[in-house]
């Protein structure tokens, strides 16, 4: 006989489930107008194309006498989206055809379900993976949800992969027993979220080949989601889809339309080399909700095939780099500099990297982040992209959502705290 | 030192994951179009409402020069459509205010995501869910993917459940000592996917009684995707929401915009009495995607507001009525009855569910399933659909997508086989 005990609500995942901090910042903004928010990776509401998603809604009613596109899709993703993507991305992964390419794509409801997803079919609770330093911080708490430990890259001073360590780290996980819990190696490696920097081929070559020699060929999630946001031109590095040393991987390559078209529409992208792996994706998927909603992927084939991708992208690129341009003068004329920060100024993307002299506290807590908030400006605390040994001095401030008059309003809000704690 | 082993590639959850049916069924119907469908749960492209969705895209262009419904959403849901769904709910739910509900709702992926998210939260590999007889055959897939058992609610020879049943069989359990590892009941109570029957007010209560008896007031799923998609006269039981039986439980109401408007657009809802629960479904639904489709939101919202989601069920009704009618009519005609076949005329929903002779073997590997396929009629496998202790004699049968003219056909088709299999 069982005897009456409390009843257990929660399964260990649900326990372990806590308030993802992407969530909570995005409400803040939404809910809080008054504050000039830094914080959330959104982009430009000016920048939305409302007028082309409203023309290709009417083409496509008007196009048709079979409304198919507002019946479910398949639970890979509409054959169409995916061979316009494939025809795409053909231009920059020559090591696949652009029929190669779409047959391996799974579509998904932005690209974070597809992280998600990957996280769930490799790694069971207590297994590793291995991220970049910093790391995007929503997969860093997918990975916290499904129970899984993250393990930092070893980094030079500069910020750039450090392959000598990277291999005596993994020797000592080896020595320990650790090395076979590595299930998988992410990183996001252009216009990074949120260090904005882009990997470099030698870099990525180092992880594969520091890797390789100790016989860990676990799946790498490349995380391309920035990669078409550049400000004037393309990061020259080939995917790892495309490089020999990642040869023997199994390759997943992530991306999105969300961020560079519209938000809104939520539609991310997968290419996945391993056809089991693959199959395991797809499988969860069908669990998960058995296909993304076919209209906006009809809404997206169209857009790229007529065009309107590119003419997107080709007007957002200036804006942003404008916009990051105003943000980064207003810190500089702030005197953040003077006061001991540090960053770089980036190629693309939507984020400045600050790291703070290493006595200023800048965590969620801190008394930085209150007076930040006292003067109406909120950031992401850098201390939440770090997979492990987070340091507490760094701060990502995105320029995604607001116009350079507020980016510089908020650039000197966030200096004059900075200049109160040299 | 850790010996150098043979790489695991998946996680247990990844080894597990199976094909899901409806993933290859859809498949099956769209890359076969000659064939006659029974077996999608779509629904009928010719109701689509492409000119609605068009006008609606438009007139948010139009009515705003903040196009924020092209950028993220909340993690929760559209506030906007939170409050027009809560304002609908409530003519059927007085038990809650329309705030209430609101605050209380949950925006998915359709509601299959929910059901995910809830399986997610509650249960652990080995748990177990308390599934009607028989049940959705998505969800079931749900499970089994997640490592859980179902057990299905006993019920009578006419298909109602068998309170009585329930209470021995759960004194069983708790003699076993499984009693313990029961961690939610779930059950579709309007219109059911894939009975197409109703459950009654009664009925409801019965399953409270004979969990609260013993102590078992575990989390209670309603999955009432069909509730609208009545023929005449909406099923007059009252939810589990404004059940007082159903009062101490934790409570999961299910719906979808996705059946009565277009599958195409994918928005599904839960509302949550029990504020802890409700808050783990958002936490991990913020790792999954951290909010659906803010635009699809804004369509429905909209559509809702304007009353075009009323009009829209006002139009298909009768629609999905008279396609019952004529699958229903070529299958009298066809002699299934003689043939010893047994299935009630539904009032609502989207199926037929058959009773073969019990010596006729239904199943996807069965000679009477390839001989349909031979005749060019697909359906849904009834053993599918059953939590354990699966007959193999049912038969799912779709009037969602074809026309009544198709109907009939696909109807003829199946009887001509059932005939030579008497």
């Amino acid at each position: 006989m069982s005897a009456t005990t409390t009843p257990v609500l929660f399964s260990d995942l649900g326990r372990r489930a806590a308030p993802p901090t992407i969530a909570r910042l995005m409400t803040v903004a939404i809910e809080t107008p008054e504050l000039l928010s830094l914080a959330a990776g959104f982009t430009d509401n000016r920048t939305l194309p409302a007028g082309e998603v409203a023309d290709v809604a009417r083409s496509l009613a008007a196009g048709s006498s079979d409304p198919e596109y507002l019946q479910y899709g398949t639970n890979q993703g509409r054959q169409g989206l995916r061979r316009v993507l494939g025809e795409r991305l053909r231009s920059t992964e020559p090591a696949y055809s652009a029929e190669q390419l779409a047959e391996r794509m799974i579509v998904t409801n932005g690209s974070q379900q597809a992280l998600y997803l990957a996280a769930q079919v490799l790694c069971n609770p207590g297994d590793i993976v291995l991220v970049d330093r910093p790391s995007y911080f929503v997969f860093l708490e997918v990975l916290l949800g499904l129970g899984i430990q993250a393990r930092s890259l070893p980094t030079h001073a500069d910020g750039s992969l450090d392959a000598t360590k990277l291999g005596e780290m993994l020797d000592a996980m080896k020595a320990r027993g650790e090395a076979d819990r590595i299930r998988a190696v992410y990183f996001v490696s252009y216009f990074s979220n949120p260090s904005a920097r882009s990997l470099s081929a030698q870099e990525k070559a180092g992880i594969a080949d520091a890797l390789q020699r100790r016989g860990l060929t676990v799946p790498v999630i490349e995380d391309a989601a920035y990669r078409d946001l550049y400000f004037q031109a393309p990061h020259n590095a080939p995917s790892v889809l495309s490089m020999e040393e990642w040869g023997p991987f199994p390759k997943l390559y992530l991306s999105t339309l969300t961020k560079p078209f519209a938000t809104g529409l939520k539609v991310g992208y997968g290419v996945c080399t391993h056809p089991e792996l693959l199959k395991k994706l797809l499988h969860v998927k069908g669990h998960h909700d058995f296909g993304s909603a076919n209209f906006n992927q009809a809404v997206l084939e169209k857009v790229i095939a007529d065009g309107g991708f590119e003419r997107q992208l080709k007007r957002i690129r200036p804006m942003y780099a404008a916009k990051m341009e105003a943000l980064h003068a207003s810190l500089e004329a702030a005197g953040l500099e003077r006061a001991g920060w540090r960053w770089n100024r980036p190629d693309g993307g939507l984020y400045l990297w600050l790291e703070a002299p290493s006595d200023v506290d800048t965590r969620l807590d801190s008394r930085f982040c209150k007076e930040c908030l006292e003067a109406g400006v909120v950031y992401v605390p850098g201390d939440l992209c770090f997979g492990d040994e987070a340091p507490t001095h760094f701060v990502r401030l995105s320029f995604g959502v607001l116009e350079p008059n507020d980016l510089a309003e908020a650039g000197r809000r966030f200096g004059s705290v900075a200049a109160r704690f040299r």
